[in-house]
Formats: structure tokens, sequence, C-alpha cells
């Protein structure tokens, strides 16, 4: 029988708010099964550039990355961030290793090329060392990544901590039988934004062509779910959504989704 | 037959210089054998210290290490420096893995106790995960160690990455026999300072005392020389000490501390 495995990612909203990271950590340790942890940036690298007096460049909310800029996510992603969330999982008895794209030659990727938009030092993923990552599990550690990657001739990528998670989802697949989960701040889909509790609490091809013909599902959401079918259809098993609470055991409301 | 580990450690001037910098690397990459990496920080952090306006205090030439202190060390040690050179190392084929001490729980320590003088967050070393190392070491990965430990119960902590270099070294003897290499901007001990190239080939027990006697070994060259010692008593098979083109099996002028 193939082993489970379960990629978790958090957001800014976690990472920022250290009760919140320290409760989300506390459920991550005590998770059952092999796991990863990826973690986005949050407004921690702005704050940082604002000090330093580099201006933040974004584009339709995503962020241009230039060298300096760079630098700072580098400081902030796989120093800070990383080896903070890293030591406080080590203080809940889980054996975490932070890692960059870097580290192990996990997560290759491309600068992203200059069409319309220069992104500058943005990576877009062409693969992930799935046996280095399954040795690292089965050292019996977990792995911790930051949302950046490497192109294999020295320079490192800034990459959406999203599409690390679903690239490190996909590829593991084929060793595993690997749900990934995406925390944010919603229990999960909603059927009715205005109420919190209306959590779809399970989504398939079907129903999501329903939910979106209906406009249930209609903007930013989008993309983000169009996303996990793209997961699910490259060999994820399913793919839950909601708040980091659903990594407790008692905790049912939140959204899955699966082919 | 045991097989053999190099523990080699570089520090600042080679950090700061980026030809120099890609030059050992190039040289620490085409290394033999097993082989970990060890690297201090330099002036980086005091330079990101100085840009927000933070006070850097340092006592006889250590640093005191208060909590906005120990978050540039974080960022620059864990992030800016050791993600770069991993990703360099990638790129001459090396498979490295950058670590601080709380990553894998490599190196325990714990807060040096305030007596005369309160170091902050600074942290003497109480053990190595040596049976991690190893396993990282088995899976074809090359760890890069930065200058910081953690307390297992989520501080991290500053902690000299010569201490680090011989402590990881010390641990993993009982394992490999072990060589440990100081690199610093000197070719090695010299019989006289003021010639570059008089470079003493081999110290032990006895010709250490000779030479403490004769004056010839004096200042700050006795406690890295001691250091080296205690690596020795405690099972590191031999120290060399030297400029880091010492890599270069071509190379033969530095020096070699043995019991």
């Amino acid at each position: 029988m193939t082993q489970k495995l379960s990629i978790i990612k958090i957001g800014g909203n976690v990472i920022e708010n250290k009760t919140e990271l320290s409760k989300f950590l506390k459920l991550f340790a005590d998770f059952d099964g092999f796991k990863i942890l990826v973690h986005g940036g949050g407004k921690l690298a702005t704050q940082l550039a604002t000090k330093l007096g580099i201006e933040s460049k974004m584009v339709d909310g995503r962020r241009i990355t230039d060298a300096e800029t760079l630098e700072v996510i580098t400081m902030v992603y796989a120093g800070l961030t990383n080896k903070n969330i890293v030591a406080q999982l080590q203080a809940n008895k889980c054996n975490a290793i932070g890692l960059s794209g870097a580290d192990g030659n996990a997560i290759l990727a491309h600068k992203r090329p200059v069409e319309e938009i220069d992104y500058g030092f943005a990576g877009d993923v062409d693969g992930v060392n799935k046996k280095m990552i399954s040795k690292l599990l089965k050292a019996d550690l977990t792995p911790v990544f930051c949302a950046m990657s490497h192109d294999g001739h020295g320079q490192l990528l800034n990459t959406n901590a999203d599409t690390i998670a679903a690239e490190v989802a996909i590829h593991m697949s084929s060793f595993y039988d690997t749900t990934l989960y995406y925390c944010f701040e919603k229990k999960g889909v909603l059927k009715d934004i205005s109420d919190e509790d209306s959590v779809i609490a399970q989504i398939d091809n079907p129903s999501y062509t329903k939910l979106l013909s209906e406009g249930i599902i209609a903007d930013g959401m989008i993309p983000k779910i169009d996303n996990c079918f793209n997961a699910i259809e490259r060999g994820v098993e399913k793919v839950c959504i909601g708040h980091h609470s659903m990594l407790d055991s008692k905790n049912e409301l939140f959204t899955t989704i699966t082919i």
C-alpha cells in the first residue's frame, strides 16, 4: 500500500500572527504521517524593504522581484521566517528541516521570460527533486519549504508559495498518496460569501461546473480552484481548502476537492 | 576502514569577497569525499544592522546578541549568506543543503548564562545530531552550516562559527576519520609574522610547547591553536590551518596540527 503524505501550505495571515502561528505549528507537529510544510512570506518582506528604503513594486498583485527585493526575500523567507518556524517545530518535537528550492536541488526553476511585464527574479518551476525529498522523509525529517526556487546556475528565484506547494504535491504523488492542504482565512469555499459557515464540503468536476454557472464560485476563487484541479489532474489524491484548524481531526468544516 | 570526512570553515574575509568566494566554492565542490562547510557571517550582519538603525554591541571582540540583532543574524547568516552559498555550490554540481542548528535538530545549545557580561542570545553548544548529519551525507547531500544553534525550546541562538566547526568535527569523529580545516587570511601559522611564507608545516604537542616558550606563537594565535588541540584531543584526526587555497591538492603550504 502506498504511504500517505500531506503537503500543507500556510500564508501570511498565519505567519504574521504569533499566536495563530504557534497554534498552527502545534497542530502541524501533531498531524499524523509524512508531511511537508510550505510557507509564504507575508508582509514581513515588504516591511523590511520599506525600512531599507527599497520600493516594493507590484503588478496585478504580483511582486516584481528586482535584485534588491530578492535579497530582502532571501533574508525574510529563507532566514527569519523559515528558521523561526523550524525552531518552533523542534520545540513541538517535530524534526523539521528548513529548505529553499536550492537546498538539495529541491526545486529547479527558470527565470520567467520577459514579455509584457518583467517580473525580475521570479521563477517558474521546472522540476522537484522527489527522490531527495523522499530520502529526507525516510530519515524522519519534516521538510519546511519557503517560497524560493533556484535555476541550477547559482541564481535564487522568488516563486509563489501556492505554486511551490502544488508542484511539490504533484511530483511527490508518484511515490505517495498525496493530499494538499491550502490553509487560508476562511473555513473553506463558501456558498454564501456573507455566511462564514456556509462551507461547501466537497467539490468535484461536475459540481464545480454547476457552481461556476450559478455564479457561486467567482472572482479570485476561480484561479485558486483551477489550481487545485490542476494538482488533482496531475496525480494529487485530493486538495483541502480551509482554515488551518482543519488539521485538527475533530474539525470537519472545510472544502475537499476531488476529481 | 572508516570513511573520511572533511569539515571546512570559512570566515568573513572569503564571504565578503565575491571573487574569492566563487573561487573557494569551486575548490570546495571539487574536494573529494564526504564534506561539510561551516561559514561565519562577516560584516554583512553589521552592515544590515547599521542600515536598520540597530547598534552593534561588541565586548572584547564578541558580539552581544540582543533580540533585534538575533533577527538580523538569522536573516543574514541563515538566509542571504547560506542560501547564496548553497545556490552557487549547486551550480558547481555539489548537492549542498543549507542548515542552521535548528534544522534537523543539528546543533543543540543553551543560552550562555549571564555572569559579568550578558551576551544575550549567544549559544554554548551541548550536542550535535551526528546521526542525522550522517544520514544527509549518505543521501549524497553536503551540509552547509551557518553559525546558528537552537535551544530545543524554540529559541535560535548565535554561536561562533569556529566553535560550530569544531563541535561538528568532534561529534562526527565517532563515525568518520575527521579532518577540520580552518581557512583564514594567512597561509598558515607563521614562524615570522613579517614573512607570509614562513609557514610552520606541522605542529604537535611537544613542538607547540616549544613554539610557545620561544614566543613564536603568541597573542590571538594562542586561543586559535588551543581550540585546535581541543578538537584533536576529543577525537578529530587532524586540523589544518591556512588559506582556503589549501583545499587545492597541489598546494602544500599550510599548517597541520596533530597530537
